[in-house]
């Protein structure tokens, strides 16, 4: 059987020999995490996807979500999925073990997550709320809170949601105008009108728990105005019984390009006035807490897209390696056999395009949570600002840049299939129809270039970007000294040192008055980071692979080995200098995009 | 009422004032085509797009079509659309007038097609499809072949389609094994299966014409043995009577990512052994046939991509003028307004990016459609050959090149709608989806990229390659003298001078044993040709704006000129240096995409 979802080899790869993920296990906290329990967890995860969550991919996909008289549908097959997703307690991974999580490094966790999310990403978006609203009661709420909610959640027995955009308020979450006001008892009357709710509202779990984004009366405008709100679907007693329905209801679910597994709700809060929520953190504060959340959903999109991607390269792969279309270039004669579309070089284009991608996507994301994870054991002050200024500093790329490639990814993946590729007889186009939402939601990949561009280059005084920038001279410097990957460790130096440049002036034009000039190039200073942080990755895994080819593996390895070389070989050899060029054109500081007039643009 | 589906002044520009689409008027051909008889036509045109076709547009993508017992039933809606199409004449616009046609010249029905397409693009394949068809019969059919069929299909009383693709033989033709027997009364039967045939099956008219490449019994294996028959799905006497259904059957249709409307069917050529064909054109000449038609259609599906990405901007410039979200960057006061999200700058690049791209492929379609005028009306052999050789290189960027823009610009479309623009509510991700299938059909762009490399660069000798860099030379010279402008020439000229190095380069290769490396190039040379190809035109459009501009225009076409120097200056000075760095990676030549062996892409 063809590999599926996820190369194992190559997940293995990152987590053993690029990231050593056992070295944790020295750590109290993570001493359960050897190689053997992480090999488990990850067969664990990955049969779970691919015999209970990939086989209804395409089913969830064409049920899809129904609404009527206020209740959500999910399809029919989630039932059983959610049942084993459940009872093997995947829902919260790397949470404390005392409130149902199972205590999990981050890096694996990603592992696991690669496969569920590759597998079928719709179903996985319910899972995520959860895990998601039950994170903010653990960090942000009172004991009774935790209390009443957390265990219920981290297990699955119920939902979770995140209540923030309005009609008005997408982008711009500070123009909110959701409610609340203080009653006697110490909760909150809540009253608006949120959209673009996931899992708002589903069949899957008997009570959702919702953190909810309101502006108590009398707070602020904008964004320092906001607080935070737990709003149970089923008012929950102080004893933990259930109470009353709370007036929080699903006016309906959005038609979509995609993730149709996943409903999509309108909420009406308080239509009735009776909709009571209890203050989770502190009054005022609910966008600071909406950002200690945003490291891991946007980390946690970084990844539904990947997988989407990864997915989309190993269809790709397989169907190449026995798509028969054509005879080989090199045979002339006339009765050549057919050859698999695997040989012929612009299907390798693509193909060694996808690989290369998925590859260096998969490190920078388990990378990530690797610092998150040393980030937990760390017992060093400044070795833990240090490894938390990193996590900042790659967040937009993780979301941005590796959502915006892995959409291309899922592009290129419907095209090896030809026609084929267009039709539903593949998963292809479905995997493209999902992955396009991770460009957009979690704050869509304008924002995390300008997250780029204006917090995190000056973050700690641009010290976390230079930080970011030495890690990559670390591997540069390894590499250099290799004899047969030199040569790709020199072309990224002179890469690095001109993002250093490019970097520079930009952040000097975004204290300036040009500052427009400056958030004109956010996205493609994203763009060039990103492919910087990629070619990083892949340099360093040509480094491991050097080293263990010089161990003369078995020829399964050598083979694998090779293909890591060749990845980096051809992303450093025809992608940086496309990077180069973006960088030659921001250094050239086109003015267009700001003055352009808005009547120019075009005929009204 | 905003603009919808394509800038009707940018329309006007490309055809009035930057090709002076009138000048053809002077040749008895076009005689009754003058500046005021366009016009009417494009307004025409559009007027029916917008009224009647992009009104049923979500409708019929919700509905699709059916597929039941061997009949199709297409969405409702294109029942009425369809009647006026063709009372309007609109399905043979350039044709002969003599067999129902319009004579128009190439260039207005591109104008008429671009607002056809942009409004309703599944609908359109019907009578894209009809036209082809009757096209074949017009040039290879013999007189009793047109007498019985010609009219009827330009008229849209019959339909028409095109059985190419089977199973085992998509972008490999030759591989095909439907087979033709000749009956004694000179007619052959047919048997076979085909795949992947938009309209092979509908309601929307009585009588189906089918095109279908076969192998006549005993002939020669690979292209060099393929013939062309005409298969009607109703049996057509001598007499023009109808006869018996002629065992043609739909055996099932796709479920598809997009373009609903169209159906996509599997049909079985003789299942009873009772389906008659007459040849078209010469035994074991079918490819040559096709051959003949092939400009016209992938030029075709050029348009439809384009006509995608062009509503796609109009849309997106429409909701970026209204959606009201943040403030603006430069107002720092706390009680500053809300702005229109075109007033920020990551919206302004993309829709800078959406226009610069827009403009350019129109110019480019409605140039080509120019030069398909001349050949038509040339007197002298040489330039009509050097017409028609331009229009050879060109047509790979117009289907390959520009239908992969297309999809980033469908897929930009929908980011600047944010949420909203993954929602259903907007006819954004249906463009997507629709534009999606334009990469693939009538040959992938990859086999578009095997063109241009290995059939285009080498055509005469080479010559046709080095007149298109003449022709884009004579633009960049006329800019050099215009001083405002003069930088970009400059700026130009160099990347041409550098794209004739790669065309060299990648010309020795192909003729040597490293033809593999040449081909592993072909996408990427079909990039940088086509960016160059944009920039050229968009430097011809500064070249008439900046003159345009001298002579004081009102303040609404100043504006549009003024856009029209920004699109170049954007192009000119953000793309080209990317083009550059691709052009880079090319001379660099880099090896793995040849030399990785197939089990490094990954683990089976």
């Amino acid at each position: 059987m063809a590999q599926q979802v996820a190369d194992r080899r190559d997940v293995d790869f990152v987590l053993h020999e690029q990231l050593n993920v056992e070295q944790l296990s020295k750590h109290e906290r993570f001493a359960d995490f050897n190689k053997k329990t992480i090999d488990m967890v990850v067969s664990e995860a990955r049969n779970l996807a691919i015999k209970e969550l990939l086989t209804c991919q395409k089913e969830a996909d064409e049920q899809g979500c129904t609404f009527k008289n206020g209740t959500v549908t999910v399809p029919e097959v989630f039932h059983k999925a959610y049942a084993l997703f459940r009872e093997g307690e995947w829902i919260a991974m790397c949470d404390d073990p005392d409130w149902g999580g199972q205590g999990m490094p981050s890096a694996v966790a990603l592992a696991a997550n690669n496969y569920f999310n590759g597998a079928n990403f719709p179903f996985m978006l319910h899972n995520i709320l959860t895990h998601g609203a039950g994170k903010l009661v653990e960090c942000f709420g009172t004991d009774k809170q935790k209390e009443l909610f957390l265990e219920n959640m981290y297990t699955g027995i119920w939902g979770g949601s995140m209540l923030l955009t309005e009609p008005e308020a997408g982008s711009d979450v500070g123009a909110l105008t959701t409610k609340a006001v203080k009653n006697d008892d110490g909760t909150y009357t809540i009253s608006g009108n949120k959209i673009f709710i996931s899992s708002g509202e589903n069949d899957l779990v008997e009570n959702i728990i919702h953190p909810v984004l309101a502006r108590i009366e009398g707070a602020p405008d904008g964004t320092a105005g906001i607080s935070l709100f737990l709003v149970p679907k089923i008012w929950i007693n102080d004893d933990g019984s259930s109470g009353e329905f709370n007036d929080v209801v699903c006016t309906g679910i959005e038609e979509k390009m995609g993730i149709h597994g996943s409903p999509t709700c309108s909420m009406a809060l308080g239509g009735k006035g009776q909709c009571r929520g209890t203050l989770l953190g502190k009054e005022n504060k609910g966008m600071s807490a909406m950002f200690v959340m945003m490291n891991e959903a946007r980390l946690h999109v970084g990844m539904q897209g990947f997988s989407c991607a990864s997915a989309s390269y190993l269809n790709a792969l397989n169907y190449a390696r026995t798509r028969i279309q054509g005879k080989h270039l090199l045979s002339s004669a006339k009765d050549a056999p057919m050859v698999p579309i695997i040989q012929h070089p612009d299907i390798r284009r693509t193909l060694l395009t996808m690989k290369s991608y998925s590859e260096g996507m998969r490190s920078i994301l388990f990378y990530i949570g690797l610092l998150e994870d040393r980030v937990k054991i760390s017992e060093d002050d400044a070795e833990r600002t240090r490894y938390q200024a990193l996590i900042d500093v790659l967040i937009p790329v993780a979301k941005g840049y590796i959502t915006d490639r892995a959409f291309e990814m899922c592009s290129h993946g419907i095209q090896v299939f030809g026609g084929y590729g267009f039709t539903k007889e593949y998963p292809q186009e479905q995997l493209l129809r999902d992955c396009r939402i991770t460009q957009i939601y979690e704050g869509t990949n304008g924002i995390q270039a300008m997250d780029l561009l204006a917090r995190k280059l000056s973050l700690h005084n641009g010290q976390s970007f230079k930080n970011l920038l030495d890690e990559i001279r670390k591997t540069i410097d390894t590499a250099k000294e290799i004899s047969c990957i030199n040569n790709f460790a020199l072309i990224l130096d002179k890469a690095v040192v001109k993002l250093e440049e490019v970097a520079h002036n930009l952040g000097e034009t975004v204290r300036s008055e040009n500052i427009m000039m400056a958030f004109a190039n956010a996205q493609p200073f994203l763009d060039v980071t990103g492919d910087i942080v990629m070619a990083w990755m892949l340099l360093w895994r040509a480094v491991v692979a050097t080293q263990k080819l010089e161990q003369k593996p078995k020829k399964k390895d050598l083979e694998f080995y090779d293909g890591q070389l060749k990845s980096t070989q051809f992303f450093i050899h025809t992608v940086l200098p496309v990077s180069n060029g973006k960088m030659e054109a921001m250094l050239f500081n086109d003015t267009a995009v700001v003055d352009i007039s808005e009547a120019a643009f075009g005929s009204k």
